[in-house]
């Protein structure tokens, strides 16, 4: 949770389409373990979940972000396609930019919501 | 739904504690109706969703953001406090730069997302 990004960014593509942290993260956990399950489960994602995630994916853009190689016995692999690592470079300077444009705002914000707020986890 | 914008922000304030564009539109719908059931119904949302957000609001920050006044016979209106201002104009704000900032992004992805995508709403 800490590591999480403060500024969090939900791109809407069109109607009913949005690319948010959850759906950028499966892109980049799929860039790195090589398969959805593996990458679904090192997000605690079922594998039904990240399935659908990537079907939603590869139907928003004009072509598919996700390409996945089934072997025998339910193996396979998967990789992003080269619009799926434009997708997910694109997303990431999104958010990179908005953390950096609105650093300050950002800190004016948590400085009038402090963590030891009255009625949040006040030890007294 | 078409004028909502196209990025939308959410800010971690601290663990479990975010400010998101429901919230934000909550507080703007509340300065310009002056009541909270009045504000809720104007974002299709019921009186105890609308109260709840707004108590969950006030316990994020340092004081609250919206004082309610109860009249005689369950009436009574509701305003922002300076506190509640300035949280929603700092996010207006942090929504009004990430747009400009991060434009060009923005219309890549959208670019790469066309609304006659292969599987949504192709008439044939």
């Amino acid at each position: 949770m800490s590591r999480r990004p403060i500024i969090r960014i939900r791109v809407v593509l069109h109607e009913g389409a949005a690319l948010g942290p959850g759906k950028a993260d499966l892109l980049a956990a799929i860039a790195e373990y090589g398969s959805i399950a593996a990458a679904g489960r090192s997000m605690g994602m079922s594998y039904q979940r990240a399935w659908s995630l990537v079907d939603e994916l590869n139907r928003y853009f004009r072509s598919p972000v996700v390409e996945a190689t089934r072997g025998g016995a339910g193996r396979g692999g998967a990789h992003l396609t080269s619009v799926g690592r434009e997708v997910l470079a694109t997303y990431r300077s999104i958010e990179q930019k908005a953390t950096k444009y609105c650093g300050a705002e950002v800190e004016r914000l948590r400085r009038l919501a402090p963590p030891e707020g009255p009625d949040i986890s006040a030890p007294k």
